[in-house]
């Protein structure tokens, strides 16, 4: 039997989030009772809110960053218990049976991973995301957020830390790497966080010096403006590994040239529209472009420890629901430092 | 001293090749001189040749795949005797300090290595190719050719050989792992080979089936027209590894697709233009759009050896100095299986 749960919903595509009530299913017996504390505000939130991606569910409940408490669980649950602190991130399920999802790569599900919100769950009902009081997930969809991080600064982690965790990770940022995080917002602020605490030599690559300042204070060890075209003589040839984050249409050629033999720009965000790309970008010094998209629920686990351990809690702006309307078009603005987490209490 | 020996040169841009003669330079302390056999002909000798690439130094002896016999060496020469049988690719010199000459990887050498031809030697002089009788060159950039393997099959080797096997062995094609090779030409006929024989399930995927009889007893498994779209849906997520040794413009977000998760679609051709290319290619399933350039001296060496131990020359049609515009023209064309090498006899 559903249950109907406060929630923050765009009604139609397009249309300012408003309050309203969702169903959530009944607790089954692997599923965990999530009262919601916290959930950040993703830029792809907007987008899809927007339908700026084609195929909304409408209404829809955004948010894929959600942390809170488990107040009730199934009587098949064996890894968590009512008082435990948890995070859900950009998916709720997955097959279970290819090969990905049986490497912990749910993510790449050849299924196709069941988004929070924005999907139909394997029954076909409309999932509902984190912009709401409750939610019912599976226990192997769950992860636990350690004391150590506070719940408001660890919601983003869900998304923003994940997905920059995961390619910093699988591309080996550490110790003796020099590592460029282009974009500073969101997702990048987090890079700069998590790949300074991996012992990397970071660099933001950002339009301006606007946030210099911050980037530095965050872990940055360089700090270069991209309008600056001195900025790609002087770091030509340098960098392992560089972390795009934005989805403006870079010059693609300019910032292969800034990598080393063998090193990789790794697209975290990506541009609507296809880009142009010479070759031989790729071909002078064995260099990979590539992608990256969060991570499996093992690894999200594995970057909450992480983040726990080196205290790496997200930078946010905490703001009551009734102003997710007004924190989007700050967000499109670019204007937030450096994310938005909506307070589940005032939904 | 320099001695003059005989060459086919391209007086000028776009002017066929003809007869005449060159300057070789003394024998150094390092150096050894090389009667060549044998030099393979590279589409990259056309495009020079004609100066597709614009910056041609003319009279121009093309000629990177060169096999012959050492008949003197200089006084400090330590690797090889007189009647050695060696090998000469596309480089004969690079910087000997960069990072990358020092891990072995001198073809991405921070200063640029020093062509075998169409270049300038660290003294300033021109550097004329294998189309000649002999050819000096310093001996760390000499290789051997192992008795198993015939200096004609063995030239092709020295690039089409290298430019294969390089990716095939970073990108770790072997057991297990589902390969494709686009193109079968005078690169992919050797990419397909060396595949095969490293243990990797193999596939073509050409533009017709034309060659589908030649590819199977090349050691492909599988061979697939890419004219038929079915082929895209049927392939689609099933290879670890693609090489594209192919330079016109494919639609490579289908070829991405066609790569399971983690795997890399590797370039050793590519158009001369810019490529178009949705950055949401590479983020679903975390793939690689990845290129490689010949391979450094010591993996050369290494691919010498892996061939003769494999009995892997290269398909060769055995044609006289005076046919090498005739063999441009049937390169242009595609007509040839897979490797035109010149006689150094009829030089």
């Amino acid at each position: 039997m559903t249950t109907n749960v406060s929630a923050y919903a765009a009604p139609a595509a397009n249309a300012p989030l408003e309050r309203t009530t969702v169903p959530r299913r009944a607790v089954g017996e692997h599923d965990v009772l999530i009262e919601i504390k916290f959930a950040g505000i993703c830029h792809s939130d907007i987008h899809q809110a927007r339908d700026g991606w084609g195929e909304g569910i409408f209404p829809m409940v955004p948010g894929h960053e959600i942390a809170g408490v488990v107040t009730e669980v199934g009587a098949g649950v064996t890894r968590f218990t009512a008082g435990d602190r948890v995070g859900v991130g950009c998916f709720v399920d997955s097959c279970r049976e290819c090969e990905y999802c049986r490497q912990g790569l749910e993510q790449y599900c050849t299924q196709g991973m069941t988004g929070t919100y924005n999907a139909l769950d394997r029954n076909g009902e409309p999932t509902y995301g984190g912009y709401s009081t409750h939610i019912v997930v599976d226990e192997n969809y769950t992860v636990r957020i350690p004391d150590a991080l506070a719940l408001d600064e660890a919601a983003p982690l869900l998304c923003a830390g994940i997905t920059l965790y995961s390619p910093l990770s699988h591309w080996k940022a550490g110790p003796g790497k020099n590592v460029a995080v282009v974009g500073l917002g969101g997702l990048g602020h987090m890079g700069v966080k998590i790949a300074h605490a991996l012992g990397a030599e970071v660099t933001v690559l950002s339009q301006s010096l606007r946030k210099q300042e911050d980037g530095l204070k965050l872990g940055a060890d360089h700090y270069y403006a991209t309008s600056d075209p001195k900025t790609f003589e002087k770091l030509a040839g340098t960098f392992d590994l560089i972390i795009s984050t934005v989805s403006a249409p870079l010059d693609f050629g300019a910032y292969l040239a800034l990598l080393k033999t063998d090193g990789a720009l790794v697209n975290v965000g990506a541009p609507e529209e296809p880009i142009s790309l010479n070759l031989f970008s790729v071909i002078g010094g064995r260099k990979t472009l590539a992608g990256s998209m969060i991570g499996g629920i093992a690894e999200t686990q594995e970057m909450l420890d992480f983040c726990a351990e080196h205290g790496l809690g997200a930078e946010i702006e905490l703001i009551r629901a009734d102003q997710i309307n007004e924190a989007y078009e700050r967000v499109l603005a670019s204007d937030v430092r450096y994310r938005f987490v909506i307070d589940a209490a005032s939904i």
